[in-house]
């Protein structure tokens, strides 16, 4: 049985980087986390394209297994984002956004996918995460994303969200920007007061944390040489780290860590290319051996 | 025999804070390098200050063990620093800076001083540092500080130095200014290649990474509930980092880590209170159990 339910965005993007340009490549949220998590478990998807999207494009996700029974094909024009990033790849500047049939998004479940026991709420409007949850059977680990959008907009929908499930993964600017506190740490707490026992940071170029009931855990970024196009980067680090707690099947400290290294794999190698284009060409060793490194940046002791 | 020899800055700091302000505290990179590596190991100051320097800010140094034979009193008032942070602490604004005696500043190292094992050439004309290294005797390591102005107007000197050194503790902007690189990765890497085969990169509040042979270290930064005043910090970070290791007289990757771990605590408790003022409380005990919640923070498997 698929182990991983994921409702998100399935989009066209166009990118700019001081590195070179991308004209409307595979990209959005429940693509990179599907594509990311297939190589730990099976994925089920939930998104909406419009009759323009291209059929390789879906090819590419059921070749790795995807399951896309939920995709609706609605009239109208598929999602799509253009971006600029420029030196510092921290941020992308949104240089045009056209909702398409993604504005009238309703998330409809077939009957078979009510029962996952891993669910991930990408980023959508708060309001359709919460019908999400009406119309799953209680699953074992939920977890949720949103961006600055809905923080800004949509912030009681959001808390009631966040008091449903049991992860919340979110950037460093938008943890500030929910709890107005200025202190990540302090920021950290204040979520886990929310409702998630489990709140995960990430931090760019930096890393990521993970608080759990008073307990830190940080990893790196992976060290590359170069960033390319950071596009992607924390939905294929959310598809790792729930795809890597999937696939273990537990959700004990030491999964969970694992579980962030592995989301932290993950991201390092979407980095180095446009689209999917790196994921793509991913081995299972490949992914391994990063792990290994990580394990060995990370080991204070012989 | 005392393990190690600082030579750098006494000074008298005020400091502005969003959080409160201190007149003419103690300063200067030679005392908070000295005071935190006394924690570990034996420590000789080599500095000059004025007629003006307050007796007690010296008798705190003594009562750690600080050897202060090479510390010169010179004819002039002490080296005065302001500087005024912002809610982003990472940087300081310098609002004033008089050298005072610090401006004729030659480093004079007593006989006794020139076999010392450990050698931390904090931040200083890299011209003083290089007559330092002549004076003396072949140390088992020798660690280099130095700051944007000599970067900027001094960078043959600086190069000089850097290829005679084993060790360059170094901040991240600095380490990009120097070798030209926004990737910090290459900057790293273009650094060993001046010379040193230790570069340790300080973060701020992402905390640092080690670069040996192109292995990395990464180390977060402890997670504070507040960050008080970070002046000081990079040198306590460093002073930790090379009493550790005069402490374990081991250069190994372990000790080396372990010492970057050290560095990482000491700093964390400067910054937690102007001046000295949280050093001058703190106990061995502390220090121990701050270690031990960063391996628990690092740590990937059970």
């Amino acid at each position: 049985m698929p182990e991983l339910l994921v409702v998100g965005s399935v989009a066209l993007d166009t990118i700019r980087t001081p590195f070179g340009k991308a004209d409307e490549v595979l990209g959005g949220s429940a693509t990179f986390f599907s594509y990311s998590a297939s190589f730990f478990t099976t994925v089920r998807l939930v998104a909406v394209v419009g009759a323009d999207f291209p059929q390789a494009h879906l090819d590419l996700l059921a070749r790795r297994g995807v399951d896309l029974g939920g995709l609706q094909v609605a009239d109208g024009p598929t999602f799509r984002w253009a971006g600029e990033y420029g030196y510092d790849l921290n941020e992308a500047k949104t240089l045009d956004t056209r909702l398409g049939v993604f504005a009238d998004f309703h998330p409809a479940l077939p009957d078979a996918f009510r029962r996952t026991p891993f669910l991930f709420l990408a980023n959508i409007d708060p309001e359709l995460q919460l019908d999400v949850l009406r119309k799953v059977e209680r699953p074992r680990l939920v977890a949720l994303d949103t961006m600055n959008f809905w923080i800004q907009g949509q912030r009681d929908a959001l808390r009631r969200v966040l008091a449903k499930v049991d992860a919340f993964v979110v950037n460093d600017s938008e943890a500030r920007m929910l709890t107005e506190e200025p202190n990540l740490v302090k920021a950290a707490r204040r979520i886990l007061g929310y409702g998630p026992r489990i709140v995960v940071i990430k931090r760019g170029e930096y890393g990521a944390l993970m608080v759990t009931e008073g307990r830190f855990f940080f990893v790196p970024a992976f060290p590359l040489d170069a960033v390319f196009d950071p596009t992607g980067a924390g939905d294929t680090f959310a598809g790792g780290f729930m795809g890597s707690l999937a696939r273990a099947g537990r959700l004990d400290e030491a999964a969970l860590r694992r579980a962030i290294v592995y989301g932290s794999v993950m991201a390092s190698f979407t980095v180095e290319d446009f689209s999917l284009n790196r994921l793509l060409r991913l081995t299972d060793r490949e992914i391994q051996d990063r792990y290994q490194t990580f394990r060995e940046m990370m080991r204070l002791d012989d």
